[in-house]
């Protein structure tokens, strides 16, 4: 079921921009994201929603000129955590306390030994760690489009430092680490459309120790 | 439906030793993982099934003591490639060629474009571009296991050195980033069984710009 749908999806190379995604689609594939796991619940990571067409255009500049940007019916900016912060995982605990309506020692000191940990750290290395969760997110959002039989191109072909100061996510504290155009293969022109997908063969990629 | 099957999992925290997920379950579980988009469908990552009671021992040693890792039926190790190499691009390449039949002067184009970006990186810039691809694997493991109804721990607290020598990782050239035990949640004992999930609202989660 799960595999059937994850083999019917390609990273699409030729979107028809004259098909659209509706709306409560899109908006199934955002829930999917937001329940994603993530290290210790932080999710240290946005979703940046681009469906204007005049930032998309600079979007594609900024993305080697791929088409996918601008003929998609959206483009999802994965966006990461620039760093881990006091202020930031203190909200996380706020928010577990009031979602839950109770506060313990336990949770209080589990967050403790999470900033203990985490905040001494330079800065690269949370970038990183909130990056890995971000594909987390990445993998749940593929997914998603691929069960609303909606068509996705996963990309890190652009160049975050321009992506980031058009979506201004740097004073954010947010840093782009992948993007994902969202909308309808076209018929013709797409090289890849109809190409048997290429993986290592089981025995190579996974090793049983039984 | 997704939405329900990823509503239904947690990181289960209690594990009923005495209940095994079937090995076809299992395999359907990996075959989504190898059915991950990963960048330039290089796959750099492998997955190392644990069910060896022995090994899983030690690995829950240098895991906290973490219970999951015995009582589950058998632990994911998602192991990243330490690095990018020649041989290891090379090998994509002849592979696509071999899956699909022909070889393109475009694809050896890209995959030679491929080895001028990443073999001048240095080995921590490639092995973390790695760990984000076997994130994306990582997310495709949960869902799958949702799917199953197979309960699943998303884990990172351990000591991925440890995990590396117990494996025999780095001679292989791989890393442990994360892992993944497989089992049944036990009725009893596990504080976050039930427990509300704990999501940031999405208007905080996903920014629209339209």
């Amino acid at each position: 079921m799960l595999n059937e749908r994850l083999n019917w999806r390609y990273a699409t190379k030729k979107m028809d921009p004259s098909k659209t995604v509706p709306q409560e689609k899109l908006d199934r594939i955002l829930q999917a994201i937001s329940l994603a796991p993530t290290s210790s619940g932080l999710q240290p990571f946005e979703v940046i929603v681009v469906k204007n067409p005049e930032i998309r255009a600079k979007l594609r500049e900024a993305g080697f000129d791929q088409a996918q940007i601008t003929d998609s019916t959206a483009v999802l900016v994965f966006a990461a955590w620039d760093n881990y912060t006091e202020a930031r995982i203190d909200s996380v605990l706020s928010m577990t306390e009031e979602q839950r309506g109770m506060k313990s020692d336990t949770l209080t000191g589990y967050f403790d030994r999470l900033k203990q940990s985490y905040l001494p750290r330079d800065a690269r290395t949370n970038f990183e760690h909130a990056a890995r969760q971000a594909y987390i997110g990445l993998g749940l959002a593929v997914t998603a489009a691929a069960f609303e039989e909606v068509d996705a191109t996963p990309m890190e072909g652009f160049e975050p430092e321009k992506f980031d100061e058009i979506l201004g996510l740097r004073e954010r504290g947010l840093r782009s680490v992948a993007i994902l155009p969202l909308g309808y293969r076209a018929n013709e022109g797409d090289w890849l459309q109809g190409a048997k997908k290429v993986r290592r063969p089981m025995e190579d990629f996974v090793t049983v120790v039984d």
